[in-house]
């Protein structure tokens, strides 16, 4: 037993593991991607003295530390070496406080995104981030990764729903940034800046959410079809540029929606034909609805309205059934660019160009509300394939040149480390290594995670 | 004329000026208080370009450089003083691009507020920030203070309203921070970094702005009388409690009311009584205004709803001829503390709690529905007298104690600096003033505002 892991023995004792299939767990998070080597340790932390107590050690002794929510990651974030600690929020789940008449809450770390909802229904709040991992993933993973979601663009995101953070710092000293007031301007804005700072800045112990009353009203459900995928982007930035607001606009193209035709036993699609799947809600729910159905329809799509919620839930289902449907096609690495929603026929484009250029076929579902886009590159065996990983590049360049970003809700982690400079630019990149610097001097926050190694 | 003057004549040529009516104006802005001494010059900017060259110069030779709008902070933050430059962005006033499908603006940071919105009205859109300056007021100045105004709980703040900026680094560099897309995680969000920033990390000389549809439908106002501003705020947090969004909630306190009374020659209000005085928007205006009415008529208030625009206008003149009231009070220093809504009542508690202990009167408004709070110190002559200093440090540390902050949406600038570190804690403001030498390591980006000098 090396001596740091002695030493966090000493101090947490059996909150410490050196099992070596929980070692071998912490590799990995959801991308299907594995950091090289075995980590010295896992810590379950059970509270803040727990937390600075083992960045007091790491630090001490220059150990890197990853810190771990429920490891359902999409960009290797989590992802624990040799050498390093795994250190795990996740039985840091308490809800602190709840104030319906702040439209607050506070919450540890370690609480699935799911059930904070359920308990928050109760008084008939929210939380609006929603990632398509809400069940699975942390409330703090949300905030690390600056998670997204299917709700966001009438909702908002993660850094709009955050009024302040507790936080670890690497030396093991906590500060908390932010307040619990609707307002405030006091110096720089650490709350934003710790939001997607996937653990290489400090460790975020506690938050205060700040929560929504649950919509009134029920939902509406539409789904609209469209012979290729081109028609089907034009007709979604249509409703964006009608003034119409739906609650979740997703779009299939034809190799998502006849994979997940195929996988759950429906009759196949029309060849080529791609799909949009259109929520409404709140009070004027059904009026969006037949406005949406118009512009849909005048664009070209053949529009179906669910008439009630079963046949809603059938409808999402097939949205729902891309992930298990790609899996059955091979392994695939999920990409996340977003571009202004303007722009997601000309994104389309460019797949359909880079698809042609390599040989490839990259499915993709999109979230056609805000301009996200997960194109996916399904491949054999465990190793991402250079000729992917050129494509993948191209797929980037092709986001930024629209206005967009190479990451919408994943986060960089290290499986996009190396664009990272074609998005932010040297002089700006470099600015942000000298804030990683500032925060973690010795360098034992996640490190080689958003930025690459320097040559 | 000295050396770095000539050499910002020989760059920019007229767009230089010193002289002394323009180098006195810029000394001061709203807030009453002047920087020591003449500033060197007035540098009025026409392009990126002429913010490029002031800077590069600026930072060769180790002058300090304090940004202006149209100077209408009220903490002093863009003061300009001895031996520094002032850099007035206010004629790069141009709105480079209106994008109604991705709800987004690109403009030029010297565009006032108003100005900008009656552009974006006739494309059925608008910003949703509104200071109570809005119409003198700068877009670049609002984001450079994170300003907030009456409609932030139901339409949020300036963090929420913006998408990318490019900004002139201290050594005269340009970057590009964020991007247009509604989603985007690639590094650490500089966006919010910069907002709030009060020019003291870079010069922001372009903002994407994220718009809104205008809100359909027609607003309506009700004001609610209360025998004294506890029950006053009790009554408005119970509004917030009950799940009614107003878009717009103001409170005045006797003295305040009174003075709008006076000053309007309106027949005086019951002795101590205090006012809430509310606008409800969008299609369910009318419900919403009923549901208040009921709950502030059950919390005591006498309630007036207006019966039309006319009405509902002269309602809302008593509110704003606070300022013009106060006045003719005497000199008046502006604080902005803010809480979270339900400790509105305990807030005032405290306020009447140091009238009594310092022997002042602080007539108060608050934008009652998101906690902000606008404690008006009244005194003569032009110094601040040692006491109203001291019953503001009494003031600042009784908003903390709540869980708020010092300044809602005004800022630190000069005047707040030393009460700084009484809300981030020493390692947090030790954090801050490392981004601020990161960003800034010369210190000619207006050095003494926010951070106090070293003692």
């Amino acid at each position: 037993m090396s001596e740091v892991v002695a030493r966090l023995r000493e101090e947490l004792g059996e909150r410490v593991t050196t099992d070596v299939a929980e070692r071998e767990t912490v590799r990995a998070d959801k991308s299907g991607h594995r950091a090289a080597g075995l980590p010295l340790a896992v810590v379950h932390a059970a509270s803040v003295d727990d937390v600075q107590a083992t960045l007091r050690i790491a630090h001490a002794s220059g150990t890197p530390v990853v810190v771990r929510g429920a490891g359902t990651g999409l960009a290797g974030g989590a992802n624990t070496g040799s050498g390093e600690i795994s250190l795990s929020l996740r039985a840091m789940d308490a809800i602190v406080d709840v104030r319906p008449d702040d439209l607050l809450a506070v919450v540890e770390p370690g609480i699935l995104n799911a059930d904070l909802n359920a308990a928050l229904a109760a008084h008939g709040l929210w939380w609006a981030p929603d990632p398509a991992s809400r069940d699975i993933s942390t409330v703090g993973g949300n905030i690390a990764t600056g998670a997204g979601g299917l709700l966001c663009a009438k909702y908002g995101v993660v850094r709009d729903a955050v009024l302040a953070l507790d936080v670890v710092l690497a030396d093991g000293r906590l500060i908390s940034v932010g307040h619990r007031s609707v307002k405030g301007v006091t110096g720089y804005d650490l709350t934003a800046l710790m939001i997607g700072s996937e653990g290489t800045l400090g460790v975020v112990v506690g938050a205060t959410l700040k929560l929504r009353r649950l919509v009134p009203g029920v939902t509406r459900t539409l789904t609209a079809t469209f012979p290729d995928v081109r028609a089907a982007a034009v007709a979604s930035a249509a409703v964006t540029a009608a003034g119409i607001q739906p609650s979740i606009m997703e779009l299939m193209d034809a190799v998502s929606l006849a994979a997940a035709h195929a996988l759950l036993g429906l009759p196949p699609p029309q060849p080529g034909a791609a799909q949009l799947t259109v929520q409404t809600d709140g009070i004027a729910a059904a009026d969006e609805q037949a406005a949406i159905a118009t512009v849909l329809a005048d664009a070209g799509g053949r529009v179906r309205l669910a008439v009630d919620d079963v046949e809603a839930a059938q409808l999402w289902t097939v949205r729902r059934s891309m992930h298990p449907a790609m899996e059955r096609l091979g392994t695939t690495l999920i990409e996340d660019v977003s571009v202004p929603r303007s722009a997601l026929p000309a994104m389309f484009d460019e797949i359909a160009r880079i698809e042609q250029a390599y040989g490839l076929t990259i499915p993709t579902v999109c979230h056609a509300g805000d301009g996200n886009l997960h194109p996916n590159f399904v491949f054999d065996g465990t190793e991402v394939p250079d000729v992917v990983w050129e494509a993948a590049g191209e797929l980037f360049r092709a986001a930024l040149a629209l206005g967009g970003t190479l990451t919408g809700e994943h986060g960089i982690g290290v499986l996009k480390r190396r664009w990272l400079a074609d998005e932010l630019g040297a002089d700006q990149e470099e600015l942000q290594r000298g804030i990683k610097a500032l925060f973690d001097p010795a360098g034992i926050l996640n490190p080689g995670k958003v930025f690459a190694p320097r040559p």
